[in-house]
């Protein structure tokens, strides 16, 4: 089949030295990557500069971006062209618009003048005792996938932080929902490590635990061969 | 002789998923290391988990750090142990203090009290269509290395974006009386490139300018050895 694995975390530009970003090795997309193409499959990974990648492979082809606004145009491009969608990567949920010292803030009547504002020095001054950065959200590329191509596999990840199991599948499933989604993989940060990576496969009727980055990979293998029969 | 390195860029992070990076690839400290072993010195290396590295030597010890305050930490510990500082990292000029939406912003009528807000969540909720990030200034590391061992020759650096040349050496000239450094290393992120990093040496009595990171090496080692004599 033909698969589009993202993976490693976008960074947003704050000025031309400094950025906002998502933590996130790439380890998982690339074994994920290699394990389809074990199996046979061609992949395309979207990632990162800096994201961990496999080695090349006539079955594979990398792309790297940037930041959300470079990874939406790519996804918006390539969706429509594969028949199944890993979205590992961390995504950054907000963007730079503005940073400015708190005295402009303070002198301020309306704070959301500055979301019309832009930073026009290359590298932000660093004289101010305290900065204030605005911030928007950016598009939620996942809801987008299912409009660029109705009928490909959409498989998404959700990580959450220190929460309890329940809560992490109840935000999971209201993502299966919402995105249109045939599966998510729910993790939490505090059961990641270097030889563990917990996580729970949330389909609409089916919960299933996996212990490690090999195990992600190889039950995502058979589900991906269970699309295509 | 004995010397201290600091090379890579400093992350501050916003939660457990999000933080702000100074871009450092690590590049131009890991070759001034490699130079001043070749010579005979000894090097201390601080440096992040993320830039590049010279490889294991017996007159090199690496330690790595985070975020400026453990590079504030072990400063504080090693720069009373060295002769020369050469401090080539780009440390955060601001550290995230609290990350909320717009409307509570709004709603205050004394921003500086979110100055002495924490956000108590591990993962800052993605809900609003706006969020604003407050952010303190960090100590100036350069500042204080003087205090700690007043007979160490520091050697500094300054990286503006886009200036003229005359006001690039006039910032470096006042970081060199500022933090009584023998030599600040002056250069513009728009001369730099993979084969060129225009710099200029600035020293009380003396500029002189090189045109690679090879060029940036060799100069700082005759500076260095000059110091011994």
């Amino acid at each position: 089949m033909k698969i589009l694995v993202t993976s490693g975390g976008t960074s947003e530009a704050i000025d031309s030295v400094r950025s906002i970003t998502n933590h996130s090795t790439g380890r998982l997309g690339k074994i994920i990557t290699e394990t389809l193409l074990a199996a046979g499959h061609e992949v395309c990974l979207i990632t990162t500069k800096r994201a961990l990648k496999p080695e090349a492979h006539p079955n594979l082809i990398i792309r790297e971006i940037n930041n959300t606004n470079d990874l939406l145009v790519v996804m918006q491009e390539l969706v429509k062209k594969y028949q199944v969608l890993i979205h590992s990567m961390a995504v950054s949920d907000y963007t730079p618009v503005y940073m400015t010292g708190l005295e402009e803030v303070q002198a301020s009547s309306n704070l959301e003048e500055f979301l019309n504002k832009q930073n026009h020095q290359t590298k932000i001054s660093s004289t101010d005792e305290v900065q204030v950065l605005f911030l928007k959200k950016t598009p939620k590329i996942i809801s987008l996938v299912k409009e660029w191509n109705p009928s490909i596999h959409l498989i998404g990840f959700k990580l959450l932080v220190d929460v309890s199991e329940e809560y992490l599948i109840e935000v999971a499933r209201q993502s299966l929902v919402k995105n249109q989604a045939d599966l998510i993989i729910a993790n939490d940060l505090t059961q990641i490590s270097a030889n563990q990576h917990h996580a729970i496969f949330v389909e609409k009727e089916q919960l299933q635990t996996v212990q490690t980055k090999e195990e992600i990979a190889n039950l995502l293998l058979e589900k991906i061969q269970a699309y295509d029969s």
